[in-house]
């Protein structure tokens, strides 16, 4: 183990062995970057399997060597996969690295420990063994998201599938504290939700609402479309829409990214006729025994001429037949 | 009124008056996209001020002249505004655009209602006045997104902030009906999840799966990551989670082509290095006394190297006191 120094570097113990593949390189290479990209001082607890640390050994001295910093690789024999169930695994796996990393931060060995591994394994183990903050009764996950404004903290993103109106308020509480110690002097908060009015959305939103409105700051609702202007810096969500919210915007973003790279030309006007769609089509109302489009207001006539197109496909297309048919077959 | 053709010429109604403000120039550029773009034959009925009426109507004559088209102007004198009660405005305001297409959608006398209007006021009307079809219990409202692999349908963005596994089976139907009207022989479906083993997610979600299961070409949870691979044809969600799915793909898109413009030298390796934070930070999981950050499994060391920064940022910034003085002042 490190032994603690009486400056106040910071100990961080690593976890890198998320995928059951885990290269020996691979963990190399990313000592490599801290290592050269960090400045700050700070001392290192590496998780990683005895071949991999046979491999490491001689490498590591090689970056800790003169600056006094201290990089500790610490064997493992046993690792929770990304399929594991949880709580067993976490039962189980007492010497994985994820179980042993959260241990060391309950002693206060590590001052901060980072994992890529099982998302909810790590919450189980760690809901296990560290006791939760004064005030606070449920763990959530905080993530980052570019914006115009810079970047938003987003929680929950999938802690908690359901969440208490007075939840919420302490998830606007943890997004505060995080963004203040990102810097930002005074983090406004908005509510993600359905629509902007106070009464919109799930009934937790709008107790929520209630309890927020005394909160310095509060910016109110915030629809998904207007997270990204960046007028909030701290996204108040529950862990199921936290989480679609999150991993919708990843994927829209890579979905754009491989069109432009797919495309020699790299044109603007192409990637716009791609994506442009998600307004040009409107929605249909549906259920009920006749055909509704549903555009958006100030819509443009080019979008609104997708629209009719559309509603007169799905008239000569007989969809409303083809929507009692499957009833009809059951 | 328009007199019914013996030929199945499609009547569509359209309203245009969804903003408040909706000038004359506007729904004419609209009427004049609808002629120049659409080969197929149709009748308009379009809804209008009298004094909008009064400018379209010779400019109309020059459309419908020689091809037989009927385009009647239907002049009102009521709109309802986007920022309306929605069942107020619908039970005051039987006058107007969006009640009258209702209505005449209901008499058969059009056969789709297009409209920019108010949403909620458009589904209450709409839940008023139309009866539901046989075996569907709740209307739902249906998005087309792109993908990878071509548009996903996605039921429901918006009409349900709640729904029940049954509900959520008949979304399935929807979509798999709204389709085949598009085309697409034997559409697969996906439930929109945060995760994809069958018991994650919402309670809602886990029953949907089970009465899924025995669905013609269902394939599982997929995650709002995985959505824009293309590999489902329907979506299905509740209309809160929806709605927050599609507002935030379309301020993705919003965001990125904003990027995009306003750089000149328009190279992927700038908006990469704007948008990767989405996946480079992490996500801070936070409540317990103790910095945990959880990072994509296989993440590149650049990432990890971001997140190691970011745990050394909150421990030198005292995010865990930060945290706490946020509670104890309440």
């Amino acid at each position: 183990m490190l032994t603690r120094k009486k400056s106040k570097t910071p100990i961080l113990g690593i976890d890198l062995l998320g995928e059951d593949i885990c290269s020996h390189e691979y963990i190399l290479e990313t000592l490599q970057y801290f290592y050269k990209s960090i400045d700050v001082s700070f001392d290192l607890i590496v998780f990683a399997k005895q071949n991999t640390i046979s491999y490491l050994e001689k490498e590591v001295k090689l970056f800790t060597g003169s600056g006094g910093r201290q990089c500790a690789l610490f064997a493992v024999n046993e690792v929770i996969r990304v399929h594991d169930d949880p709580l067993h695994a976490v039962r189980r796996k007492k010497q994985s690295s994820l179980c042993l990393g959260i241990r060391l931060l309950k002693e206060k060995k590590i001052d901060a420990f980072i994992s890529t591994g099982n998302t909810g394994a790590l919450i189980t183990s760690a809901k296990m063994h560290l006791p939760m903050l004064e005030g606070l009764s449920k763990a959530a996950l905080i993530a980052l998201l570019p914006t115009k404004g810079g970047l938003v903290a987003v929680v929950d993103v999938g802690a908690n599938v359901y969440c208490t109106p007075q939840q919420l308020v302490q998830f606007a509480q943890m997004g505060v504290a995080y963004q203040k110690s990102l810097g930002i002097r005074n983090p406004s908060v908005g509510l993600l939700n359905i629509g902007t009015e106070e009464k919109k959305g799930r009934k937790e939103f709008t107790e929520a609402y209630t309890l927020l409105r005394n909160f310095p700051s509060f910016v109110g609702n915030v629809e998904g479309r207007e997270v990204f202007s960046g007028n909030v810096h701290v996204l108040v969500t529950d862990g199921f829409t936290g989480n679609i919210f999150l991993k919708t915007s990843e994927g829209m973003t890579s979905f754009i990214l491989e069109i432009m790279s797919s495309s020699s030309k790299l044109l603007v006007k192409e990637i716009k006729k791609t994506l442009y769609p998600v307004e040009c089509f409107g929605a249909v109302l549906c259920g009920m025994d006749g055909i509704i489009m549903k555009c958006h207001g100030n819509a443009h006539p080019k979008m609104l001429t997708y629209s009719l197109q559309r509603a007169i496909h799905l008239i000569q297309n007989s969809f409303l037949e083809k929507l009692k048919c499957n009833y009809s077959r059951g």
